[in-house]
């Protein structure tokens, strides 16, 4: 069990860099009534940093399962409307939003997947519109995560209970850099970098990039006008915040119509509690044409057939082999952490804010442009130490941005 | 720890009895975090009974006290409009709503009453419209109640946490008359008894009472409109439902300026977090005109001043002395226990349901009809075996009612 300090330390970074929370700004708490001390002392940390109010959106998965076995169909897919007056409120109110996503990934491996295609595609659809605050970066919002006891028990299966969470606590503190003097500066760095790198790849102003491994060879054109982004993000309001801690990638949006080629993935998967492992997609003009999985194939099927956007990429990011997630060699069965220690790539909506000007343009806009839209986005690993990834520039030449998986 | 077949015994009660689920009724149940595997029974109960979907809104006391503690007065009386917007669409949907009360009751202590009295009126207040569905029963709702640790100790202080909660459990199950053969059975059978006694009181059509105990002495003039209630209520879909669980009580309204005297209260009354000993009303032509308590005198004060109403009564209950709770002899600082251990009557508004033709009546109709309106409705115990209970018949006769503290 990590002690008081670290604790206390581990919420400064999520409420001073990650949500950065201002003087007067309402926050929203998702969490699982599993952490419920962690998110009282993320209160406290708020309030200090001057939040006006602090309101927690407690979730239990077991009772969510319930929901999923017992609802006829009919019933399942019915989304009250107070769930989008509630988040759009507190977007109105300029709401900084934090979310622990701390699920067991084997949740749902005994509920029909289709039912729970079925859950998220409504969900998905009543939300769509508030979801567009979050992926235009109109608000601030972080993504976080604790241990809870079935997941830590699942990346420490010869473990118990307890000290599966404790060394799950110990691998989170690690890649939050928890071991720094000076964490909170450690962060301010890292960012820096991420930044940098960022500019970098924009700098190029690449026109295609080219990725080779084994069982993958794809083609991805980019826009004339795609951006590549750090860690860092702006809010409407001019507030900087780090929608995902940890964080190691830069990403940008592939061009809607301009993948060609099939891609691997490299790590399972653990989408809306099941694992889904090996998969393979061939593309075609952007669409993905063919897909299979060695495990989980139906989940994977609903999430692919979620709508048209569903079948396009949205979002591709570069992460160095040698960064200090996959470097722990483990397998966290949570994507947080997982897209984290391997490049990889979002099946459905893009960022518009990849794309230079596209937070101002119309849905039609962004289409004409190649950003793609769904109301869907999942990211899935396929970094690996044998993939190389070349650009193309605007002029033709070709620049080696990855090999053997790291940084050229 | 009770058995599964124990659990599963209660919350069949809850849900069969209590809340009377009915096909494709969505329901709601407000459960503490800390209740989560007993919430969670009860969803799969609901479920069985044909509930549509069932929605948990969790609850967090801790989370509660550090709102209280760290918002500025400003902040704390902002009550979002979401959660007036839920209760309103769950209501439109005809949902069936279940509370468990299991409040630590020390739990505010240490708060300013000022601010507590703030954060209860401000809600009070933005809640009264869909507060109205629930005093006229036009919707199901059913107040229950569960072991939580902090409360188990503050009743058994000399145990330990585990052995408490397990005490509070054997308590709770012998007023729920668990030990029955067929504890459902037991309920309508006492359901009835309650209706019965309800019955006479109303046959007898009684034009005033005068109370008469140590430290009372009050005289309650009743509208010829009046009537008593039992244990059994009706929604407006003309479904049967039984809002409290346990319940001992038959109930009915004061005439708003018609109460006369003084009431001591004759057990603790924990209140929003705070514990108030001793207290002590004067009224005059209804209204509180003094008023004193020997512990929890600044948050007693808050509640009376909530608002004009909140000087007047609005429910007066009958409960003999007699009863499984009482004869228990345990104080449950918990007033859906310890109402149904003693005759009580409460502060604030009144259920239109106890005026014959008071639920199809306006707001000014009601008032001229003697009806109290208010944003607060807080019951407090004031029997004890000495109270004596004398009714006037509309032709002037005496009836004896209650003798040394049971029915007459």
């Amino acid at each position: 069990m990590p002690s008081k300090e670290q604790l206390e330390k581990y919420a400064d970074i999520l409420i001073r860099i990650g949500l950065h929370v201002q003087p007067e700004q309402p926050v929203s708490i998702d969490s699982p009534i599993e952490s419920a001390e962690f998110a009282r002392l993320l209160m406290n940390k708020a309030y200090e940093a001057g939040a006006s109010t602090v309101d927690i959106e407690w979730v239990d998965p077991l009772a969510h399962k319930i929901r999923l076995q017992k609802e006829t169909d009919k019933n399942l897919v019915k989304v009250p409307n107070w769930i989008i007056q509630r988040a759009q409120e507190l977007i109105d109110n300029n709401a900084a939003f934090l979310n622990i996503a701390a699920d067991n990934p084997d949740l749902l491996a005994d509920v029909d997947p289709k039912r729970i295609a079925m859950f998220h595609k409504a969900v998905g659809e009543k939300a769509k519109n508030v979801q567009q605050y979050f992926m235009e970066d109109r608000v601030t919002w972080l993504v976080c995560s604790l241990p809870t006891q079935d997941w830590a028990q699942k990346m420490f299966p010869e473990e118990s209970a307890t000290s599966a969470v404790d060394k799950l606590w110990e691998a989170i503190f690690k890649v939050m850099r928890m071991d720094a003097a000076d964490p909170v500066a450690a962060w301010e760095n890292h960012i820096e970098t991420l930044d940098k790198r960022a500019k970098w790849l924009n700098d190029l102003n690449l026109k295609k990039l080219h990725y080779r491994a084994p069982g993958t060879d794809l083609t991805i054109e980019l826009s004339h006008l795609h951006t590549w982004i750090g860690a860092s993000s702006v809010n409407e309001k001019g507030t900087r915040f780090v929608a995902n801690l940890p964080t190691e990638e830069v990403f940008t949006l592939p061009k809607r119509n301009g993948v060609n080629g099939t891609v691997r993935s490299t790590m399972p998967l653990a989408y809306g509690g099941v694992v889904i492992e090996g998969m393979e997609f061939t593309f075609k003009e952007g669409r993905i044409t063919d897909f299979s999985s060695k495990t989980g194939y139906e989940t994977l099927k609903g999430l692919v057939d979620t709508d048209e956007g569903s079948h396009y990429l949205g979002e591709i990011a570069l992460v160095p082999n040698d960064s200090p997630i996959s470097n722990l060699n483990t397998l966290f069965y949570n994507t947080l952490f997982d897209e984290n220690a391997s490049c990889h790539m979002a099946i459905g909506k893009a960022y518009p804010t990849c794309l230079n000007g596209g937070k101002e343009m119309s849905e039609d806009e962004l289409l004409q442009h190649g950003v793609n839209d769904s109301i869907t986005h999942v990211d899935f690993m396929m970094g690996t130490s044998e993939l190389d990834i070349d650009g193309e520039t605007q002029d033709g030449k070709t620049v080696a941005i990855f090999r053997q998986g790291n940084w050229a």
